[in-house]
């Protein structure tokens, strides 16, 4: 088998029978490379996908009301008052930013980027730090592909953000689970992540402030996971995609701050705490005080001279967006927020059959724990979250996308009476399934 | 070695001396990661790349003309009256598009590009064809991955487009070249394309209107190609990015006109026609009356469910900008395009040791030989590339980027006295350096 397949088609084109026949199997080949990417089939969950199925089973009757996606920016409570369309109608309208950016991205929005990203911190990051990226997504996208060797795998939380579990699919990368435990607020099993650490791990994944779990790490526990890294020498890859989006007496410190006891990569992105997720403007940033990290540096700046930045309109307004002018819209919206992170912890708990195990301080999201043996016709989360759309035209995320067997994600970045309408509704489902 | 590698670091914490040994193994290991992905060395040549290494050794006295770039959209004269801001500013305005985007892309974005593609189709392109990508770049790359299996190879053309090739590097694709011949106004050389294929070719990378040859191929060739992949059961990937950019009598004809012959998957952008190349908003468009790319289609629907798309403020600005209410501006732009490759080509056509083989018909680029063996002190292109930076401060791509030794892409999307400028000061390079 192997040697004909190396023998290129029209090699033979001198005996008819011997090129039909090439011809032939070649087509059949084909068949298979078009039934392509074998990484890429559709038993592969991602959330899109799922939510898309979901929504397709919604009860026609009711209003949808979608806890199911991390995106807060069309509601008004939120949005209101959002100062940051000025900037980029500023750099739209002059006229002077429809050129390609460079690579790396504008050298003052990269400035920003790396003034933003050191605040607090003793010594920060600088501009050549900084590469900007399309999304958050693009950020681990790159990071995950600079770090890459053949044979490696990469340590993902469970419960996770699945784009990293997807990329490491289609990119034949290993991924490896470590736990967040629900008992200590979320925190990382260390003594897991030792245990799953080999010669060939590539990097710890941290995502903090926590998706989809709400929680924020206290600097202790930053600190021996800083320790832990360092002690295993492999590097953090820091998603602070919702960073400084913490609230409840919670305090945003970024992985950097540990940089000297382990190499760290901080990703993050205008998305979340800036309400505008469709944009596309994330980045990735390089501290490397040990100075572990300067080959991942000159490789990813290759693979970006290859790779599609954001949008130059875009980069050309992030200085104005990140500086300090906005600070008083960000206090609104935690506030707003952690309204909703009360409301939503407040009213699960008292819905029998559904477990949360602590108040999110962080990020838009919860994990609740659902009891599938008390819910009539309930087997696992997706039959949870499929018959509460069909019921109630509520969403929410099946845990199992997550790597969550039975818990479903709760996203609360909605005003504060369509989550109270939500959270009766999921308690009218429950109490109607409830196997007494 | 291998059996070692396997060992979780931390499964020896208890004896002490065996873990340093482990760790210390480890460290030296995680170097070899630090060194990262090797096919991401700095050897690997990049258009940026190279262009960054030639800028920085440009004549410190005279004033830079690039013709190294592919960005016509800052000089006036291709931008007056560039009516695209509008849409845009309308879109940022609105403050309804700072959400998220559909995975594919806004569904009236996604319409309006295939209808766009369409025109002159006899049956067209749907919406559900169309994918919205982050530039043309991203376009190709999605369309290597859903293609891509283990051990295949796709067919790429001889001048080419780097970012083809550097994704193959990095993603483990083996890249095939096929010629495009000089002396045929830069035709494919199909029989090559034949002796090339083999059961694990994924597919043939064609781009019409040509970068870097400036040829626009008729519909003869076109007619010809379309035949040759249908034979070899292949799918052309028909990277239309200069689309509509044809001037001196030659037309654009889409390959997908063609698509009864092969399988055909569109890729585009709005770059290059639309002059607003920092904007990140491009293509794939499948168009599949034969029915063979079905599982590409659900392949690419996967992919772009974890992936990141162009910016929503942008989509949404597309189908105003795709309509057909901006035809005066595209003309006025081919007219100032069909002057510069006239004075580029006739000035070139002057100079003693350089040679072009055919005036430009579409596109931006003109590929230019270089007889080297008359120039003193210039063994190769890159030395012509790097001698003209230094003494002319005239920037010209070298050929090796593009896979041609000895020859030099030369940009003329500028205005037709910097050009002319840029033409003087090449030619009294060559004078000065003419071995006679």
């Amino acid at each position: 088998m192997a040697p004909s397949t190396q023998v290129p088609v029209a090699a033979t084109t001198d005996h008819d029978g011997a090129v039909h026949h090439d011809r032939a199997k070649a087509a059949a080949r084909r068949g298979a490379l078009a039934r392509s990417n074998p990484n890429l089939s559709p038993d592969k969950l991602s959330i899109r996908g799922v939510v898309a199925e979901l929504l397709s089973v919604a009860n026609a009757e009711k209003a949808l009301i979608s806890l199911g996606v991390g995106d807060a920016s069309s509601y008004q409570c939120f949005s209101e008052g959002k100062p940051f369309s000025g900037p980029l109608l500023e750099s739209v309208g002059a006229g002077r930013f429809d050129c390609y950016a460079h690579s790396f991205g504008f050298p003052a929005a990269r400035r920003a980027v790396a003034e933003y990203l050191s605040k607090g911190l003793k010594s920060g990051f600088c501009e050549s730090d900084v590469f900007l990226t399309s999304g958050g997504t693009q950020a681990l996208q790159v990071t995950l592909t600079v770090l890459a060797t053949p044979g490696c795998n990469v340590l993902l939380p469970r419960p996770g953000f699945p784009p990293y579990e997807s990329f490491c699919e289609v990119y034949n990368i290993e991924a490896r689970y470590y736990d967040l435990l629900p008992q200590r607020n979320w925190e990382i099993d260390l003594d897991q992540v030792r245990t799953l650490t080999d010669c060939n791990t590539m990097g710890l994944v941290v995502i903090n402030p926590n998706n989809p779990c709400g929680a924020v790490y206290s600097p202790n526990h930053l600190h021996q996971i800083a320790e832990t890294a360092g002690e295993l020498n492999i590097p953090i890859i820091a998603d602070e995609t919702y960073g400084h989006m913490t609230y409840g007496g919670s305090k945003f410190v970024p992985m950097a701050t540990f940089a000297n006891l382990a190499s760290v990569i901080t990703l993050g992105s205008l998305s979340k705490r800036f309400l505008v997720p469709g944009w596309r403007l994330g980045w990735l940033a390089i501290y490397d005080p040990l100075g572990t990290l300067k080959q991942v540096k000159v490789a990813t700046e290759l693979l970006m001279n290859v790779t599609s930045g954001p949008a130059s309109v875009i980069q050309a307004a992030v200085p104005d967006i990140l500086s300090d002018s906005h600070d008083q819209f960000h206090k609104k919206v935690l506030t707003v927020l952690e309204n909703s992170a009360d409301i939503l912890y407040g009213r699960i708990k008292q819905i029998e059959a559904l477990k949360c195990h602590s108040k999110p301080q962080g990020s838009m999201f919860m994990m609740v724990e659902v009891d599938t043996a008390r819910l009539r016709g309930i087997s696992n989360d997706m039959d949870f979250a499929k018959e509460l759309m069909k019921e109630e035209s509520v969403l929410v995320l099946p845990g199992t996308v997550l790597g969550m067997k039975n818990w479903v994600r709760i996203f609360f970045g909605t005003p504060a009476d369509l989550l109270i309408d939500a959270c009766d509704l999921i308690k009218s489902f429950c109490e109607r399934r409830l196997i007494s």
